[in-house]
């Protein structure tokens, strides 16, 4: 049966509005385990809205949007930063979900799948490490050593988003140091309850270590071990289904970003509206507030249209013929986003860094939307080296 | 018949690439009426491709192309500044021929309208003043006053671009000036032959006063007397009459801005593929060249959708509709226009201020792209305003 | 006797490196309450070096230093968040002692002033409140009413900077509702254990409520009576007051900000020579890391001559002659910090997310220098108003 | 005799503004070859002044400015296209004369300089080639052969800035192919009546070929022979002589645009105080104007003051010192320059963009300050490299 999209949207947008806004102050305020029943909560009412998981499949669980439908869901769930993980479709366990649909054996999908589908359980991805560059994703100090029907894995991780009450992790490792670069590392599967896997610490970021859901882990391995088994895919091909696992993350990010522009301009203009300079006068009326508004409004409006565009071209031509634009939407959105974002702080003056509204929030924490995934530095060069191939050079970057 | 959009694009690439490029150099080098044979020429090539006047219905005499496919080809045509004059849908020809369509009586259809159309004859829009404000059009120093059957036409116009060797031009005229504001101005028809009409000059305008179709006039009207039959539409209408005429036109000229854009990135592009910074190493492996590209490949492709999409609304929703939208587009995409030239620019070095590519040129003419059709300032402004109204307040701009 | 100004300098530089950068970790990590022995006995450090309160003349217990030379030492304080607090100079005390120490009586200054020099008390300045906008300090909610020898306030105020464990504040209120605007206000001493004095919170910004000097207060005033010799300068004079506190108020601030600035680029070149794209290829090597350098190098060089060009008029010329320069440099260096700060964050990647260095703290809490003191949309509207003048016109801004 | 530098620079000022200013229109609109008598009176005015060529020492016919007052000079100069020249102060003469002053032979300076100095004769500097990249000045194909007493110089040469008219050239050939990159080339001083001397063009820039003083050649050097005499300094010392040329030639240039920026800012101004927007109304009323003016004023007054105080560094240490500083100004300054312009002629809307007023023309033509004497992104990369040395690490630029 077809979805109804312009529905399901109206009704996302409803259900975050007068389900998920009301809940930002506490979020805001209160630490996160106090909050998780009443989250809980909203997960059982998008359970019996017919909308959880809504990027997969029906079949296994979920509402089965394809991706062009479920970016637009991604926008709007992107107003609060309580939606991705009240729909169940938060990062990273849907890049890990994405990964163990396509790539995992039966017994990987029962035991890994199946409960994180079901929201029972959380995973994390554990591969950027401290000692080295994420830019350089083939370079890499963690090594699975192999003992038999066991891989022996090594090393330390860190920005391992969610690995604190994580059940298991996805991990990349080196598994072959002696390949060619692509072809080192794998992706393994590692339940957090192995022996020698230690959650350092919970990242202090922008002021906080956070916690559970919304924390950033380091991660210790020591010589953890886990059956060949637990290997995804085979083995050397971690850095191209890290590869693959991206398509669809940008989509997911980019739309989640545009979702936190519209919430940050949103806040922007009512601000303009209702906020006196002086008896009759609002805010809106100066120029300068105008301007802004008038920029954050066309960049967003061309960015959506940017990654919908993208996304149609990803599902009609797979990763590769959208392989430019993937890099492309990455800096491009998360230049907008960083813009968009900074003007609404601006015009709500000393409200704006404060935790009275969603806004500082956001603003602090969407600045590693340039950082991760590697940085817009890296992939505005993709997409040149890209663009001069097809004017016969083939440059380094 | 429908079009076969795709091939019409194929084809009018095609032709701008093998049939107009090659004259550019010409262009830039000679007085516009030695190339003039030439370009009639290709405009004889482009009626025999089917092709003339493409937004003008068939049975005018045109493609009879839809405003989103004009959009496409215009800015294929975009790609050269001799495009859109070959192909007959040259500003301001293509806004009179518009007003001409849906407001000419009969007897102004026969004798504007068809000749225009058929690119016999040329015209020019009097509308900006040199001692009023553009970004104010509701505040005019001409008049019409009414002696008779006859408007007698008094006042001064400038930047009436192609007046040089135009047959006629739509003058803006206050021809009540005690009504409200957007009602005191009306547009009339004004033969350049009519007694009292002196093209005082053509305005040099970076350099070059120009001539013939490529040059912006200043106009003096000395008591020119006209028919009140030359009035188009109703008397009072002329400011509804600019803004009609506005909503299509920038559709037209952001989509050949889009085209200006492309051909300028095309030129960097080649430009970083062969230029060695010592043997062997190109200009592309530049991390700074690099991340221009990508900046101006991610803003062109933001903009285009951006424009389609408004072309879109425009042909569902008319003027009302995608009012925001038009006014967005306009210092929008003036704006990603301004910077890729300006990259483009940088990486040609010296060879990039001269006019031994077409690059100079365009990077220079273009810089009007954020002044006419009303500054960007103001367009910023009309936008917000529009927003705002959303919030509830209706601020001044 | 003269000063040895580069001898100071090195003095402090050394200091700021070898005794406070040291305590930063502990800083970022703990509550401040764990950290105020030790900075206590680094305030007595600074105390034995003659340097402490450096801003002060010597017979009042500083170390008096003129303007331009007090701004040098800012700007090596403002290299760690604990500089000023250390030496004794931290805003909002260092206004408050400058307002006392020109408007103070004998008994105002015995009281408040003396032990606040001494830094035996702290002190806040109660101007903004929540419900309007800081643009327009002319607009204010709180009232002093005169009831026999005493004032009763009644008002809120918000971002009372450092309010939590003050010992006084100063605070501006209606006066005289029926003045004119520039003459309603005045600015009366409030000792927080006026009964009425509440301290609703500490504003939770960037994440954080803070605590003790680093903190923002939300400050209910029910009905808080003070006698009028609390009042500081003649009644209506608050506005005329608190303009008078910005001169040299926004050199210290504009200094500190090019302190901050310089820990910035130190922490971003410390990164780029140190940390490795692959083995043996520094960060630095990348030319869009060594074009921000350079931009942040050549924009730190270019801000801080404007600000000590400004100290040196204001020093020479009093506040009014340099009128237009204190409001420039206020968004000129906001706005070179911004910039600064954001490269430095970049380059970090995820490092400069987290807690692990001081970057990400001075990033966040940094971006209200664009806000506080009027923001920067004020100051430049104030500076061309000026410029304007020159030209024959008044603008309104 | 020490010099009044406040009296000469009210002196020049004046002149500027009543005798130069008013030869503008004339400059904009005839061809120079009309104008030369009147520009040729103007320096005989200089020359009764006592200001004739102000950087040359006075026992050498020159007015005996040393670098930082005759910088302060330059930028009153600058704010006329006509003002180095009528002063005897026009580039590439004045880096010439540098070079003859400093290297030159008895015998080359009586030849050379001497008239040079005394405005009879003009010279160019051929370094840049049409094949070769600017951004690489120890990569030319121009080479000299030895030939008994005498160079055999054969190559192609462009932007040789005032070429047409010129009667001699300094002439950057490789002298030795196989010496070290540094050590390969020589400056020869080649007189434009040599056999073999061709001006191919004046190469059309922005529009126009120019001519005379006022262009910028293209050179055909076809084996011309040059006695060994005429080398300037010791062979192979040609790329170290070019790097020393441009200490004080950068001054010379960053203070002449600060002056162009002061003129467009004065432009700027004046037309936002003029200029209605409807009766009553000036454009300066508009807060997007004000900003303009504001964050003109601020770059414009920063980037004199970096100027300056690298002038002084220039004087007190030398080339060597200041070499970071050289390097900054370059891009820094040409940075403010090009924001200063664009934003004056955004002020001005469809004026801007004629001839009406200078400001066009500064506009396109200053545009090349970002690209000539190195691009700006060499220029930043020379600084990273140079702070990053401070780091520890030598990296690549």
């Amino acid at each position: 049966m077809a979805h109804d999209i312009p529905a399901i949207l109206e009704t996302v947008r409803t259900f975050v509005r007068e389900q998920l806004y009301p809940l930002e102050p506490r979020f805001l305020s209160q630490p996160l385990r106090e909050l998780m029943p009443v989250l809980e909560e909203r997960r059982q009412q998008v359970r019996r809205l017919g909308l959880w998981a809504p990027h997969i499949p029906r079949e296994e669980g979920g509402a089965g949007l394809a991706l062009p439908a479920f970016a637009r869901v991604s926008e709007e769930l992107g107003r609060t930063p309580l939606g991705h993980y009240v729909f169940g479709c938060q990062a990273p366990d849907v890049g890990n979900m994405e990964l163990l649909l396509r790539h995992g054996t039966p017994a990987q999908r029962e035991r890994y799948l199946s409960p994180l589908i079901r929201g029972e359980i959380r995973s994390c991805f554990a591969m950027t490490e401290p000692g080295r560059a994420g830019s350089n994703p083939v370079w890499l100090e963690t090594t699975a050593r192999r003992d038999g029907g066991h891989y022996v894995i090594r090393g330390r991780k860190w920005f391992a988003s969610a690995a604190d009450g994580a059940a298991f992790a996805i991990v990349m490792a080196v598994t072959d140091a002696d390949a060619k670069p692509h072809r080192r590392a794998s992706q393994i599967l590692v339940p957090t309850d192995t022996p020698g896997w230690t959650l350092v610490r919970n990242i202090p970021v922008m002021g906080h270590a956070g916690e559970g859901y919304f924390s950033h882990g380091e991660i210790e391995l020591a010589d953890c071990r886990v059956p060949v088994e637990n290997r995804l895919g085979e083995e050397g091909s971690g850095f191209q289904l890290a590869q693959e696992r991206l398509g669809p993350g940008r989509i997911h990010h980019a739309m989640r970003w545009i979702g936190v522009a519209e919430r940050a301009l949103d806040l922007h203009c009512a601000r303009a509206a209702s906020r006196e300079l002086r008896p009759g006068v609002p805010l809106g009326s100066r120029q300068s507030v105008q301007h802004d508004i008038a920029d954050s409004r066309a960049e967003i409006d061309a960015a959506r249209l940017l990654v919908l565009d993208t996304a149609e071209r990803l599902e009609a031509e797979g990763g590769q013929g959208a392989r430019v634009r993937i890099s492309l939407i990455k800096f491009y959105v998360a230049g907008v986003l960083d813009r968009v974002l900074d003007r609404a702080v601006q015009a709500h003056g000393a409200l704006g860094l404060t935790d009275d509204t969603v806004l500082g929030s956001m603003w602090r924490h969407e600045r590693a939307a340039r950082i991760y995934d590697g940085p817009d530095e890296v992939h505005k060069s993709v997409v040149a080296r890209q663009v001069l191939k097809g004017y016969g050079v083939d440059v380094e970057v």
